[in-house]
C-alpha cells in the first residue's frame, strides 16, 4: 500500500497542490541546497520553462511588446509604464530592434538599453529583438554579447526589413532570420532562448503560405524555443495556422501576436508595414467613425477581447501577446476584461526583484532604498555575485557611489515646473518645508492649490502600508520630524495579507516598526535624551552630511526588520537595517536635497539657501522598534521628545 | 551637545547594558560583517579575552580542574560529569597532564583525547595542561600540534615532576616551564592562550619565596597569559602572593587555585606531593574525624566557602579554580553556597555549542540529532568550515558514517544489565517494545519495578520542553507510534522563558510543533490517508531501514522549525528539519535499535528477533506543522489515524 503513494524525494508532484506562487523542482536540480531559501521558482527559470510550466498548470498568461523611445522624457515615461504594467503581471515582455534609432548602443533611446532597464531595473523579463539584415556577424555577435553582459537572456531572432523596395542578399552577413538563430545557438550554445517570427497568413515576401511554413520550421529545427505571430484579424486565421504547423511537426509554443485597434491612423500605418488586408466587416466599422478615437478603442478593445476568448476557449492557446503601440489603456482593458490583468499582484518578497540572472538568489536588502529600488539596482551593480542572497560573505559591502542623478531611470517623472508647484517656488523657512512633507502625507494640496504627489526620497505617492501609519506621520511632520520612510510593526499577518503580506500563500509575515527622518539638531539632543530611557528596545542610528554617527547599535551587525516564516521553508528575511550601508544611504539621501530640491530654485536665491541650511545642519535618523509584538512604541519617542522640547 | 554623547559605529559601550549575554565587540574587528549574526561573543572570542571582559564586568567566574581517568568506563562517567558540571558555567575546564598514562596518544583515557572529548563534544572551554621535563623537543611539537589540530586552544605550561628524588637536568630537552612557554610562542606564535602555575608560599625546590617570584615573571614576560595557582589554605597566603607579585610588575590575571578538603586521605596525599604545610588549626579539626567522610567534607566545604568569600571580598580576585579531585559534590556545593553556580543557565542556542574554533559560527543543526548532539558532533567532523553556520553553500553534506559506536563519548552512561532492566530481559512481542516507550514517557516503573531514564536515542531522561507533551506522547506509544523526538509549536515566547528561552535576553522565540517516531507499516497507511487532508499544512517525511522515502516536501529545501528574533540581530534559525539529513539520521536511528538494543539479546533469542522485526519493518516519520501560530494539529493527525484504524 505505501509504495503505491511512494515518490522520491526530488520528485514534486505534491507542489503543485500549493497554488503555483510557490514551489516547483527546476531549480532543485543542479544543486542538492540553495544558499537561500527558494521562494519563488519563476526566479530560477527559463523562460521556456516558465511558459511550459503554466501550459502545464492550465494557467493563461499574456506578454507586451513595446517600441524604444524616441526622446530621454519618452524613455522616463515608459520605464514608468513598464513599472504599472508591469503590475499586471506579464509573463514578459519585448523590445523591438529599431535599426534607425542605433539599437545596440548605450543611448538611453537604444534597443538595448531600454531592455536592460527593463530586466534590471524593473524586474520584468524581457526579450530584446534583433534583426541581422545589413550588419555583419562581428557586430551581431556583439550586440549579442553585450546583451548577455547586461543580464538579458531572451532573443527574438528576425531578419529585418529591407532598406528598399527590393530584397538584396547580404555578401558578409545574414539573410534570413533562420541564419541569425544558427548563429545564436553556435556562439551562444543554449544560454539564450530563442524567440521567432510566424505568419499565419504566410510572410508577404514568400512563395506560398506552404512555402513560408517551411521556412517557420526551419526555424524551429535550427533552435528557436517558441513562435510568437504577427498580428491578424480572425482567430480562424491563427488557429488554422496553429494547426497547419502543428500539421510539419512544429511542437513549440505558438504564441497569437493580438493587436487591438486603438486609432485609425496607427491601424492604416501598421497595415502598410504589414501588408496584411483588414478584412471588410472592420472596415465598414471603422470607417464612418475615423475621427472619432475613443469610438474606434472601444470597437478595437471589443474586437480584441472577443478574439482572445475565442482562441482561449479553443484550448489550443495557454498565452497571448500584445502589440501595445506603447499604450497602456487598450491593452489593460482588455486584459481586464479578460479576467487576466492580476489585480493584486502576490509580492514574491516585499520589495520588486530584479530580472538579472546573478541577481536571481538576492533575497536580503536594506531598508533605507524602499522607495528608490531603481537607485539600489544601480549603486550594486557591480557586485557579482549574491552568494548569500547579498554582499558576500564578511566584506564590507562596497556601494557605488550615486553621483548619475540624471539617469532616465533615476530621474523624477515630474518635470521641474511640476515640482517647484508641489514643493513651492518660493520657500519662506524651514516651517515652508516642513509643510511640503505635511502635504505629501496627508494628500492635502498645499497653499496654493496642488498636491504634493513625490518627494525627492520617494517618486510616488504614499504606500498603502504607509497610509496605516498617517495620522501619526503628518502630527510629526508638522512639527519638524522629516519622514522619509516607515512601516508599522507586524506580528504574524497571513502572507496573503493585501496590504503588508508578500511571499507564498500558507505563511506568516513579521516587521519591526522603523521609522526614519531628518530632523534639526535641537530636536536630536532630547531624542538622544529620551531614547537612553528605551534601552535596547530602540535601536537608533543618526547621522549629519559630514558622517557624523550616533548608534546604540552594539556592533555592525544587521537588524532584520521584516520577515517572513513558509510551510517547508527556512526563515526569509528580505529588509534588513544594516549600519554600514547606512552610511552609503546617507550620502544619496542627503545629496538628494541638493540634486532634485535646491536646484529648482536660482544660486543663492533665499529658497535655495534654506534647503542648503538643511542639508549642512539636520540629520538623518533611523528608530527600530525591536518588541514587534507590543505596540509600537517610536511615536512615544517621538511625542516624549516633544515634550523634553515644550 | 550632541557631540558629547556621540560615539562611533565601532565603539560598542553601549553593549554593557545588555546585560552580559550578548553583544561585546571584539568579534566585529577583523571584518564589518559576518555571515551569521553573532549571539554570543563568548564563542568568538579567546580565553584571556573572556577572562578579561568578566573581570570588566564585574562578573566573578570559575574553572574546575579535572585529572584524565584510568579506564574507559571512567571516561564515560568523567565525560557525563563535564556535562553536569559544564552546566554550572564554568568559564573554563583545564585536563592535567598524566605522565604515566601517555597523555599524548588515541587512547580514550589519555589527557590529550579527554581534553578533546570536553572542547569538541561538550564545548567546554579547556585548558590541556603539558609537562616538559623528560620529554624532547621534537615529542614536545608533535604534542602542540596534534592539540591545535584536535581544536584545543589553551595550553598550561608546567615543567613535570622528576621522576626520581632528585631534579636531573634534560640534555636535549627543557628543565623548566619557562622554557616550554618560550618554544610554544617561537613555533605557535600567539594562536595558543599559555597559562603558568605560580606558588603562594613559593616553590618547594626554589631557593627562596623571592627567588621563585622572579621565575614566575620570567614565565610571564616569556608570553604566559595568566597564572593558576598551586592550592593554599589561608586567604592572606594568596592575597600577600598577590601583592607580591604586582610588586615585581607581574600584570596578568592570577587565579586562585582552591582545594576543598573532601576526605582525610586524598588531603594527605595531596600535601605529600606539594610539599605543603596543613596548617594546625586545620589539623585540629580534621584528624579527631578523620574516619567520617561525611563530616570532612562539611567541613572542607565550610572552610572553602569562607576562603572563597574572603578573596573575593577583597576585590582583588575576579575568578576561583577548584581542583575538583575527579568529584562534583564538594566543589558544586562550595560554588552554591558561593551563588557562583549558575542554576538557570542561559542556553546560546538551543543546542549545547561545541567549542571547536572551526566550529564558532555554527548555528544550524537540523533537528534530528537534538538528543545525540555528539554523534552529530562526531559525523561532522571533517567538515571544513561553517561558512553559513553549516554545511557549504550548495553542495550536499556529507556525514560521516556512525560505525562507532563503542566510542566513550558515545556510549550510553548505563551499564548492559541496568539496560536490560529498562528495556526488559525478554520481550514477548511488539507490545512489550511499546511499554518500553510508555513508561520512558511516563517516568513510571516498568512492571519489574524499573524506571525507564533512558532509550538507545536519548541517553537522558525526558527533557522539560518534552514534559509539556507528556499526555499526548504517551497515548500514542501505548498504541504503537514510538516517538523519539518532538517540540512543542511555539509562537513568540520571551527569549528568557525557563523551559523553551535561549539567546540573548529582550528577544522572541518560535517554534514549529515536531513530532519524530518510529511505526509500522499498517499506521503508516492510515497516517498517508490522514495527511492527504492536511495538504502543506504539515510536512512529512517517511522511510525504511532500505531507503524508501516517502514526502510531501516539494523540494529538497530545509524547514526552519526554530528560530529566535532579538534586538539589533539578524533572524537567527538554529534548528532546521533538512530532508537531505534526514536520510542520514535515518541510518543512525535504525542502526540504534541493532546497535543498542538487539545486542543486548543472545543472537536468535525471541527477544533478539523482535527488536530485529522492527528494524526491519517499521518506518521512521517526522512530521511538522507548519501552521505555528494555530493549535499543534500533529496530535488531531494521530488520533485521526487511530480512528481510521477502527
Amino acid at each position: 500500500m505505501v509504495n503505491e503513494t511512494q515518490h522520491t524525494c526530488s520528485a514534486s508532484s505534491s507542489s503543485k497542490s500549493d497554488g503555483g506562487s510557490s514551489s516547483g523542482s527546476e531549480s532543485s536540480k543542479d544543486s542538492s541546497r540553495c544558499s537561500t531559501p527558494v521562494l519563488d521558482a519563476d526566479r530560477h527559470e527559463r523562460l521556456r520553462e516558465k511558459m511550459r510550466r503554466r501550459q502545464d498548470s492550465g494557467d493563461k498568461w499574456f506578454s507586451l511588446e513595446f517600441f524604444p523611445p524616441r526622446t530621454a522624457n519618452a524613455a522616463v515615461n515608459l520605464i514608468s509604464r513598464f513599472d504599472r504594467m508591469g503590475a499586471g503581471g506579464p509573463l514578459f515582455i519585448d523590445v523591438t530592434w529599431h535599426p534607425a534609432g542605433d539599437p545596440g548602443s548605450d543611448k538611453e533611446t537604444s534597443s538595448m538599453i531600454i531592455a536592460n532597464t527593463a530586466v534590471n531595473y524593473c524586474g520584468l523579463e524581457t526579450i530584446l529583438h534583433m534583426t541581422c539584415c545589413h550588419q555583419t556577424k562581428d557586430d551581431i555577435t556583439g550586440h549579442l554579447q553585450k546583451a548577455k553582459r547586461l543580464g538579458l537572456k531572451n532573443i527574438m531572432a528576425l531578419r529585418g526589413d529591407p532598406v528598399g523596395e527590393e530584397w538584396e542578399e547580404e555578401v558578409d552577413g545574414f539573410n534570413y532570420a533562420v541564419d541569425l538563430v544558427k548563429h545564436i545557438r553556435n556562439e551562444f550554445d543554449d544560454y539564450f532562448d530563442i524567440c521567432v517570427a510566424g505568419y499565419p497568413k504566410g510572410h508577404p515576401e514568400a512563395d506560398s503560405y506552404e512555402a513560408d511554413l517551411r521556412h517557420l520550421k526551419e526555424k524551429v529545427v535550427a533552435g528557436a524555443d517558441f513562435i510568437i505571430t504577427q498580428l491578424f484579424f480572425r482567430s480562424e486565421t491563427f488557429l488554422k495556422f496553429m494547426k497547419d504547423c502543428q500539421a510539419i511537426g512544429i511542437t513549440c509554443p505558438i504564441i497569437p501576436g493580438i493587436f487591438p485597434i486603438q486609432g485609425y491612423h496607427s491601424l492604416r500605418q501598421l497595415v502598410k508595414l504589414s501588408k496584411l488586408e483588414v478584412p471588410q466587416e472592420i472596415k465598414d466599422v471603422i470607417e464612418p467613425i475615423k475621427d472619432n478615437d475613443a469610438a474606434i478603442r472601444n470597437y478595437g478593445v471589443e474586437l480584441a477581447v472577443s478574439m482572445c476568448r475565442e482562441l482561449l476557449d479553443s484550448g489550443m492557446v495557454h498565452g497571448l501577446h500584445f502589440y501595445t503601440l506603447n499604450r497602456e489603456v487598450a491593452t489593460t482593458e482588455v486584459l481586464k476584461r479578460l479576467g487576466m490583468w492580476n489585480e493584486d499582484p502576490r509580492r514574491p518578497l516585499p520589495w520588486a526583484v530584479s530580472a538579472h540572472p546573478k541577481r536571481r538568489v538576492e533575497d536580503v536588502r536594506p531598508i533605507f532604498w524602499a522607495s528608490r529600488p531603481k537607485s539600489y539596482i544601480y549603486r550594486t551593480q557591480e557586485w557579482d555575485d549574491f552568494p548569500n542572497g547579498r554582499w558576500g560573505n564578511s566584506s564590507s559591502p562596497a556601494f557605488g557611489e550615486l553621483k548619475d542623478y540624471y539617469l532616465f531611470y533615476l530621474k523624477s517623472k515630474s518635470p521641474r515646473e511640476e515640482l517647484l508647484k508641489m514643493w513651492g517656488e518660493e520657500l519662506t523657512g524651514e516651517e515652508s518645508v516642513f509643510e511640503v512633507f505635511t502635504c505629501y502625507i496627508t494628500g492635502e494640496p498645499n497653499k496654493n492649490g496642488h498636491k504634493v504627489t513625490c518627494m525627492p526620497w520617494n517618486d510616488d505617492p504614499l504606500a498603502t502600508e504607509t497610509n496605516l501609519l498617517k495620522e501619526q506621520l503628518e502630527k510629526v511632520n508638522r512639527r519638524g520630524i522629516l519622514t522619509i520612510n516607515s512601516q508599522p510593526n507586524i506580528n504574524g499577518k497571513p502572507s496573503t495579507d493585501p496590504i503588508v503580506g508578500w511571499g507564498p500563500s500558507g505563511g506568516y509575515v513579521f516587521q519591526k516598526a522603523y521609522l526614519e527622518f531628518f530632523t534639526s539638531s535641537e530636536i536630536v539632543t532630547a531624542l538622544l535624551k529620551v531614547l537612553k530611557k528605551y534601552e535596547l528596545r530602540v535601536n537608533y542610528h543618526i547621522v549629519n552630511v559630514k558622517g557624523q554617527n550616533i548608534t546604540n547599535a552594539p556592533d555592525l551587525q544587521p537588524n532584520a526588520v521584516t520577515w517572513g516564516i513558509f510551510p517547508g521553508r527556512e526563515i526569509i528575511q528580505p529588509t534588513v537595517v544594516d549600519p554600514v550601508s547606512f552610511l552609503s544611504w546617507k550620502d544619496e539621501a542627503f545629496a538628494l536635497w541638493i540634486e532634485q530640491w535646491a536646484k529648482l530654485y536660482e544660486e543663492e536665491s533665499p529658497s535655495r539657501m534654506i534647503i542648503q541650511y538643511i542639508h549642512d545642519n539636520y540629520y538623518l535618523v533611523n528608530l527600530v522598534d525591536n518588541d514587534f509584538p507590543l505596540e509600537n512604541c517610536l511615536w512615544q519617542v517621538v511625542d516624549d521628545t516633544f515634550e523634553l522640547l515644550n
